[in-house]
């Protein structure tokens, strides 16, 4: 089977220029079939301010009404996507800039309300992911660069990244070996939530089973994990949890970060 | 030869949405391979204006600096191409949208500093043009939508609709035959000024020189005529210049505009 990777980049990298910078550099030296998906960042926040969007909250969460659709569509789907595009073309990475709309890429359904209205966000359809026209980019050599934007009815809709990132791994998986890499914020899943190095350098169901047990991880940790083993599940080889900094030990066989597998 | 029309749409239409709705029916119902270029509109100097970027003009000339050129990413990269993406997907065409740098689809040259230093704008160089990532789009049933922005040296550059309409063109007339439209705000290029059905339906070298001696044309139009035989020396089969409301018919044997052939 061919080998794929979908890398899932977030906001706190985005925010740094320099991290950005050097990210990129890693991300186009990949010797291998590559996807990228982007998240936001506080670019997206200060330009909504800027242009005096007022975000609004039900139980604590962000709506994403008519203008915040139009400022993420901006400034993911356009500042972000095409800075990132430019930057890998730089690097002699030949990316090229998609939203779930461009090609039906990614097709989603308008998030239902039940007791709170989302607004414009989107939830990717079981089989939305056309595998077909990514395939045929990534044959030719071309890099897919994600924004977190999905087409439902006709419309752009606002995604969370981590969940396209998952979605097209899991797509993926039925065709290719694919390690689906989240870039984060320390260097793994750790042992010991005040010790930056204490990474768990690899999770099966079994090791997650019994360090649940023991409670030996840090609460805000479990979803991702809940989220990495569904993907496992799905039929996804490999996900990795680890540093935007460890990105090429991560995509090789010495990785740095947690892998987590079956 | 295989067929191709390329589009131009300017901001005129691109400003009124039942306008833009209205063209965007006609665009989804051409029956044959086809490529669009839109420009920009007046979104950009609103949202320009509420972010507080100042327009710096030299003699006269709108100078692309890197707010600017920012902001040109932002609104005609996102906003505006994300917009006709979602709209043309919700008609069954499907559409994908691009600017220059993605997959290096038009490769330019920031504009060398003469007596001006435009800033971030691009001219398409020669051979710029990547057919062959186009070529698979469009045969994979897929329809390119062009963003007014280009890749030059790792950058997003600032370039004009109408040359990037033209450079696609000339680009594709080696391999298929390519009628090039330009939506414009009369029905054709005219043979009174005062009269707007006043239209010339067929233009060719010859009848353009005796129309020129006899200065029976208005100014404005010579440098969009001059551009256009430019075009068709450099290989494209016809140009047609007419009305966004007459696209339907201008895409078929009984033009309404003016039709320029060799």
């Amino acid at each position: 089977m061919k080998r794929l990777f979908v890398i899932k980049i977030g906001g706190q990298v985005l925010d740094d220029h320099d991290q950005t910078s050097s990210f990129l550099r890693d991300f186009a030296a990949i010797d291998a079939r590559k996807i990228l998906v982007h998240g936001g960042g506080k670019i997206a926040t200060r330009i909504g301010e800027q242009l005096g969007i007022v975000p609004h909250y039900v139980e604590g969460r962000r709506i994403t009404d008519e203008p915040t659709r139009d400022l993420v569509t901006m400034v993911y789907g356009g500042l972000v996507n095409k800075m990132l595009v430019s930057q890998l073309q730089a690097l002699g990475c030949n990316a090229l800039g998609l939203t779930g709309a461009d090609g039906k890429a990614l097709a989603a359904v308008r998030r239902p309300v039940t007791q709170i209205d989302y607004g414009f966000v989107g939830d990717v359809v079981p089989g939305g992911v056309n595998t077909a026209l990514l395939e045929d980019l990534l044959d030719g050599g071309v890099t897919p660069v994600f924004a977190p934007l999905t087409l439902g009815n006709g419309e752009i809709l606002n995604t969370n990244a981590d969940t396209i990132a998952s979605t097209l791994a899991i797509a993926f998986g039925r065709t290719s070996t694919v390690r689906l890499i989240f870039c984060f914020d320390k260097k793994g899943v750790l042992s010991d939530v005040h010790d930056g190095e204490s990474v768990i350098p690899h999770l099966t169901e079994n090791s997650y089973a019994s360090l649940r047990q023991s409670r030996a991880l840090a609460d805000g940790i479990l979803p991702k994990l809940e989220n990495a083993f569904a993907t496992i599940h799905a039929g996804v080889s490999e996900v990795l949890i680890g540093d935007a900094k460890d990105l090429l030990k991560n995509t090789g066989k010495n990785t740095m970060g947690t892998l987590i597998t079956a």
